[in-house]
């Protein structure tokens, strides 16, 4: 028996959602934009799954806006805010500043980096031991040239949660000062939710954010589809640049034909995960936490890498140091043995570098080395912690010889 | 019984293309990127896909790029070659060309304006009445700061196939010309094939293009996947930027979790299309000359925009003028007849503007404002067209009355 530790990098279809989706693959086949029965029908599944997740996020219909994936969505909010403030011409020459951690997902990192080329100023924020970045060195960095602060909600590595709510105070505190000379609607806080929807409350005004980047293939739904919140006042403000044109769907900020099947499926998928969540979290911070016992036990120069105990972090994720091993052989050994687990973000296509978020947490390479992240899911089950501590143990000992 | 004539816009899923994605939703439910048995299952059905898709073009595996639409493919030509050569500074201040024909679809269309926000020319080939690109226009207006002329292969309005491969007889001999002063690999030739794929052979090679679009929910494939073919020359010569960054997946082009069911179904369709092409297109050609005769007879006013015959045009598209009816107004009469057909793109998001292909040919917006495109699919039969026939004749009575 397989067992599959690596949910955090994806999910498998809740068999519910692939049935939300079925219909719209052949027999359904219309284009959201055609004006007739096939098309009007397709549009009528759009509206009916944007209403829902705009409802689970506490935010308007015309504020969420589907994208092809949650990368996409976070290129959408960094490229589209450092486009439409350029474009603007509000600000001279000046580098326009975008503020972010330095563990931020690839699809915010690279995609900052990249904007470093055409002129943008990228500050990255610290964060501590346990993967935690301070309200505080926020704002000291932010000034009248910041246009975007983007902080994950979850980390997809080691699953520390950041302090939206904090962070947002201190965003809204400067741009409410009279001096702060900023300009509306920047800055604006961006923040990366793919990991967090499965277990956090996501409500948008209770944290405060503008921008709010979603991925459907985390919470068992299809992939090829996600979905960025933008803020009425941003739109309004014209805050965010399309960054793919064409015939105008999305309210004009995305292209593309509409993907009733994918859209259909996302839908179901979140409906289904707020449902669950709370009963989920629960146990799988059950799961989390017998399986770090029993590792323990079997291991003990363990180290948990990212907050511990139940507050602070993901129930889903835990990230183990394992000093005795390169991450890549011991990925490779537990694959022998039928587990698959992952070194940190499967996104950084198949290359075994350190860590980058470990590394950032303040541990040496090393450590950034020989760490390995398991994550759990739904169909996760003691049994399965069970069998996969038996397996471990098979490898330890092999080691030992 | 409703008939559905709008395959241009959309084209339902095949079943069996619907059974290539089905094990990859739930039970493999593995992300590309992952190191571990799972991980390596998802990335030999992209790799099996790729390479299928290669070959279906008379490419290499390299030169394939998954995107998540075809809108997306064209705005990583236009913009990618933009940002690329921006970023080079091979070319100072002075503008970047990009030309493009006054009936390219909205993606290009749109993404072009766009661009001239930053700075781009943009140069608009007129059309003929038949709506074809006059290649010689084109050398004329080629010059050392051009990067990039997009011509699309079938116009999705009218059917109209335009000369690629007399184009880029043009571009090369331009770009061979020692004085031309242009830069490697500039100028690079992109189309866009949505609507040519089912019909004709796309091969790269002997069509001489440098970027190739291909849609997958416009050959039976699902919505939400697509592909840029980018040329090896173009690949060494840096000559595109990627638009959506974050892992690196697509070989550092298109960053985002692959989507393995989509992308097992996007080449199951295409290897299906290329197997019915042939067959298909005579009978198509068929289906349409049959709709046009019989409708001439019960409406000897309509006239078809588009060449006409057998020669350079597609064989699903027919679009008509009919000189008594906005063309708002006739296809909800139609589609409360149970026919869905529709004005041009359904892509520019329902709207009833006069078609901008229909005036680019030559016409006043009179005949821009009642011209109707019907589209017809494999599902289409002789049958299909009696029946609509019948119906059509029904709308002319009442109109009569």
């Amino acid at each position: 028996m397989r067992l599959y530790f690596d949910y955090a990098a994806s999910t498998p279809v809740d068999p519910r959602v692939e049935k939300a989706m079925r219909p719209y693959f052949s027999e359904k086949p219309g284009n959201a934009g055609s004006l007739h029965y096939f098309g009007q029908e397709a549009l009528a599944v759009v509206d009916r799954s944007r209403d829902s997740i705009a409802a689970a996020i506490g935010a308007d219909f015309t504020e969420i806006i589907f994208t092809g994936s949650a990368t996409e969505a976070d290129n959408l909010a960094l490229r589209g805010a450092f486009a439409s403030f350029r474009r603007s011409k509000r600000n001279g020459n000046e580098k326009p500043r975008i503020i972010i951690s330095s563990i931020e997902h690839e699809a915010v990192l690279e995609t900052a980096k990249d904007l470093e080329k055409d002129g943008a100023e990228i500050v990255y924020i610290p964060v501590d031991k346990r993967g935690i970045v301070d309200p505080e060195k926020i704002e000291s960095f932010l000034n009248e040239r910041t246009i975007l602060v983007s902080i994950m909600y979850v980390n997809n590595e080691v699953g520390a949660i950041e302090p939206l709510a904090e962070i947002s105070r201190v965003i809204k505190n400067f741009s409410d000062k009279p001096y702060a000379g900023s300009f509306f609607p920047y800055p604006l806080f961006h923040t990366d939710a793919a990991q967090a929807f499965q277990f956090l409350d996501c409500d948008v005004k209770k944290l405060g954010v503008d921008l709010m980047t979603f991925s459907s293939h985390k919470i068992y739904g299809p992939k090829g589809i996600g979905a960025l919140y933008i803020g009425k006042n941003v739109i309004a403000g014209r805050g965010i640049s399309p960054i793919i044109t064409g015939g105008g769907q999305e309210f004009g900020l995305r292209s593309g034909t509409e993907n009733i099947p994918l859209i259909a499926g996302f839908a179901r998928a979140l409906d289904i995960t707020v449902s669950l969540r709370k009963k989920e979290s629960e146990r799988l911070m059950g799961i989390k936490d017998y399986f770090w016992s029993r590792l323990k036990e079997i291991y003990p120069k363990a180290r948990m890498n990212g907050p511990e105990g139940r507050e602070g972090n993901s129930p889903a994720i835990i990230n183990v140091y394992f000093p005795d091993w390169p991450a890549e052989e011991l990925i490779s050994r537990l694959d022998m043995e039928g587990i698959a687990a992952s070194s940190g973000s499967a996104c950084r296509t198949r290359t075994a570098e350190p860590s980058y978020v470990i590394e950032a947490m303040g541990y040496d390479s090393e450590r950034a080395r020989k760490s390995i992240r398991f994550s759990f899911g739904r169909p996760t089950t003691k049994k399965e912690i069970d069998l996969a501590i038996r397996r471990i143990r098979i490898i330890l000992e092999d080691r030992r010889k």
